[in-house]
């Protein structure tokens, strides 16, 4: 931003909040459903009301806000997210946002910050993006005792009869170390366990983060991770978290995490902050009881899906939507003229570097080089029979004339489209976008999966690669067909798919802007999540445990000389 | 017990428990100073206020839990300390507990429960055995923060030449979970960074645990965590958290963390439970700052010490005393009929089989056979200058003449004498030992350390081993001699000595009962928590990282058909 602005932190610091059990009152959750964690947070306590027919009765609208491919500068996906649901407020509607809970490791490495931005944001943030309510140390705990617990059943004696190099199970911890990618455990005396190879991931790589977004009640939940594949027998067959008796006690450690957590925005706007997997090989969805109860409470609810259109939103539509039951009545495209401008392909952008000067200059010819990416990423919306509403997250530094460029571009594929000011404004600068939304919510939207849960696995894979990424086919690797087969073999070839590629590009390949067309997805393995119930193709190199840079931000968090915190942002 | 009695998770899960807004208020913690964690836990916000001089200024009594050597019967020291806690109300006195928090690792090994027993507990024990309000979680990724700090120190360059194979500082994890104990990390890629030996120890074994356990208040955390000393330089010079610039997000990450808990026992007497610091390589003492509080608010406060006399209460007295600048009423010893039984030698106890058959049988002349670890305890406890009060736990098969056989060797051994029935009766049992420990209080006690600050690191061992063990000397190998020759170089000659040996005897050598004598300890190795504040000496094998068993409570722990929590104890 050009103009002297306050940092997110500094406005987040300095904002009034009311207390959590006033947000809920205000939302009509009640009292009894609410479990306070100090005085601006709160667990809302699931119950047997909490199902998909309870959320669909009040007949409430469902948003998922979704963005073009991303670009290293940044669309403000959150912010408008945060922004949209305090613009509802200026319209007289009653909404409520439901949004990722934030990895603690990234904080520490280049910055944290799924809070949202300036005057759109979830308050407060210093417990947002600092443990929270504990939910990933809990998902985190779960995950490592199905760990401890294979390699204590090999240690005695291994009636499973598993195949030691064929575990697929790793562990987990919310941190960036590069070191713990690739070790070896049970080393020293025999009292030390069986020696192997394994690793570790960040903890929203967790599957048991997945169950906890995709369960649909604390029996699913419990279902679910007993059916947890940790690997195989040496005869080949699969063995689950049930079969070391590890899912009660998984449970156990899940049961407040399950719960989602209450927080508001800056302008006091009910937000249901819950679970967190990887956009990359998850489903990169906030939770499905999380969109419950803002359902039965709302009445709008506004979700967010990882990355692009391509990954996140196909998701949305393809995993969790089926898996929840609920079908949405729009979905958002967050677009900002630097990232059409950097999608045109005429700029070189390094991050950390300074922007190329010419993308400064005011240049609606440049906005309209990328529009390929803007169009596709509407037709993948409108291919799932959903609504698309154009979002264009205003900056200071933007000219009208490349606002303008974007409205044309939207309005000749068809969408609706609007300008929000939220980052800079709050609330009272998305009154346009937040008219365009209830107006496509009151159109005719009609939820169409990309593929059948009857169609084989590779035809899944086939279907999301031509009719959502615009690819010519998929070509499957040997031993992934092979993968493949096996999972059809064991039952599991009425899953849904996730596919696991760039999200830098439509296509797999990350340097391809724009609209990629002419190529094949490659698909190198398959891997099954049994427990959180989808087969993901790895269609590239997926980065599972994140590093620290040379100059890690944790370098620069601490407290000032009056004890106030410092850095964080 | 023999006698049909209802199990301490019946027991708990029946109890009807107090809002802990009313706890607090009945305690006079005022409810500005209280951030709630459901309706039944909180935290108490400590300020400016809280510090040695205040809690010194009321006067209140301070009383320490300690007991004979461990037998693997258990004492139910924690069942005492809440026992006691509770009796004080029945004599018309204030009292607030402070204890450890309990690790999640053992809850999923043979069974957790750091809780009480029966009549005497601590609830929610569900939310106190499982996360609670997730210091641990926060101490695990400040400990991890910083070990993925160094090993990427190492991978962008080693600008600070650290010297790989001299890094002492590992990893940790709430887990029992032996395969980490010895793990190569670093493998794969040269983009995963420096391969290197190193492992995990369970959260309690950490530093930062003992450093959340002895700061006096926030500054001196952040101090401490400066001061860490991680490993050491090419060169031999040590290498800080401060060099590696991690202390200040440690810090941000325990913000919440050094804030004690409040909960309450059955009988709605006040609990501050906080930190948990290992029992036998660190100082096995809950935190200073709950104690302050307690102090503050409270006419007794009581707290408990890990394992004997001679290890928790030698590091209660020599360490955190000296720390934090309070000086103990009273210490009360627990023991039991069965464990001098244990001690007088004549019985093979094993683990997980029957107790012989002579045991069971009224036998005065075996307790008496066990005299001698007791009356060794007593003199432990004497030689701080302490009143000692021996706490006799009893058991329904306990009888009479046995109870009266302890009587007499402590009364022989000039200390005051107590039964007490507070597992099967609640507080209402427990009035006899209430008003001994406050005679005990209003005797002279006056705080005489073992060694003085002055003294050199090895005569602190040296004076540690005759004064409190009984040992006819120490014998230092030579690579421990040079050890301790450094970090006297180094200046931390002036530091406290925790000594690290079996908790099994009061000797080095765990199979040898009573009050060993014509012993000398052997110092195998010593090390630096210069963070903590002390060097330890390892006397013995310590296991840092627990296993789990062949059939782990983990496998019995989950939910029944009524979606009951089941199998945690």
């Amino acid at each position: 931003m050009s103009k002297p602005f306050p940092s997110d932190l500094e406005i987040a610091q300095a904002a009034p909040m009311q207390p959590i059990t006033e947000i809920a009152a205000s939302t009509g959750i009640s009292e009894e459903r609410l479990e306070p964690y100090g005085k601006y947070v709160a667990k809302v306590l699931l119950d047997e009301t909490t199902t998909a027919e309870n959320a669909l009765k009040k007949g409430s609208k469902y948003i998922v806000v979704t963005a073009v491919t991303p670009t290293p500068l940044g669309e403000g996906k959150t912010a408008t997210s945060v922004s949209l649901a305090q613009g509802m407020a200026h319209i007289g509607k009653k909404a409520t946002l439901t949004l990722r809970e934030p990895a603690l490791g990234p904080v520490f490495g280049v910055k944290g910050g799924a809070s949202g931005g300036g005057y759109s944001q979830i308050v407060p943030m210093e417990k947002l993006n600092l443990h929270l309510t504990g939910d990933f140390h809990a998902i985190t705990s779960a995950h490592n005792l199905l760990s401890a617990m294979i390699d204590n059943h090999l240690h005695h004696g291994n009636k499973l009869n598993i195949d030691v190099r064929n575990i697929s199970w790793r562990r987990v911890m919310d941190m960036n170390d590069r070191s713990l990618r690739n070790i070896i455990v049970g080393l020293g005396e025999r009292m030390d366990g069986v020696p192997r190879e394994t690793g570790f991931d960040i903890t929203p790589a967790s599957e048991v983060m997945v169950i906890v977004s995709l369960a649909s009640s604390f029996t699913d939940l419990r279902e679910r991770l007993a059916r947890i594949v940790i690997g195989y027998t040496m005869d080949g067959g699969p063995i689950t978290a049930q079969n070391l008796r590890a899912d009660g006690a998984m449970a156990a450690l899940l049961q407040d995490a399950f719960n989602p957590n209450l927080l508001q925005t800056l302008e006091h706007t009910p937000a249901l902050i819950h679970a967190g997997p990887f956009g990359n090989i998850a489903t990169g969805n906030s939770s499905v009881v999380a969109d419950y109860v803002g359902l039965e409470h709302s009445d709008y609810v506004i979700t967010e899906a990882g990355f692009g259109a391509d990954m996140g939103a196909e998701r949305f539509f393809n995993v969790k939507c089926r898996t929840s039951g609920l079908k949405p009545n729009a979905a958002v495209l967050v677009v900002t003229v630097r990232s059409l401008k950097s999608h045109s392909g005429l700029y070189k952008i390094v991050p950390g570097k300074p922007l190329p000067e010419r993308m400064l200059q005011e240049s609606p010819a440049d906005v309209k080089a990328g529009a390929a990416n803007l169009v596709k990423h509407i037709e993948i919306v409108r291919s799932f029979g959903v609504q698309p509403v154009v979002a264009i997250n205003a900056f200071p530094s933007d000219f009208d004339s490349e606002h303008e460029a974007i409205r044309m571009i939207a309005e000749e594929a068809g969408a609706r489209v609007a300008i929000h000011r939220g980052v800079a404004e709050g609330g009272a600068g998305v009154t346009e976008l937040a008219e365009a939304v209830v107006a496509a919510c009151d159109d005719v939207s009609d939820l169409v999966y990309t593929y059948e849960d009857s169609d084989s696995l590779s035809t899944k894979i086939e279907k999301v690669a031509k009719r959502v990424y615009g690819a010519d086919g998929i070509e499957v690797a040997p031993a992934a067909a092979q993968q493949l087969a096996k999972f059809e073999e064991l039952g599991f070839g009425h899953l849904p798919v996730v596919i696991a590629k760039t999200h830098l590009s439509i296509s797999s390949d990350a340097s391809l802007k724009g609209a990629p067309t002419g190529w094949t997805l490659p698909v190198r393995e398959v891997r099954l999540a049994a427990g959180a119930g989808y087969v993901y193709a790895i269609c590239g190199t997926m980065r599972t445990m994140p590093g620290l840079g040379a100059s890690p931000s944790a370098e620069r968090i601490g407290f000032d000389e009056d004890g106030q915190l410092v850095g964080l942002f």
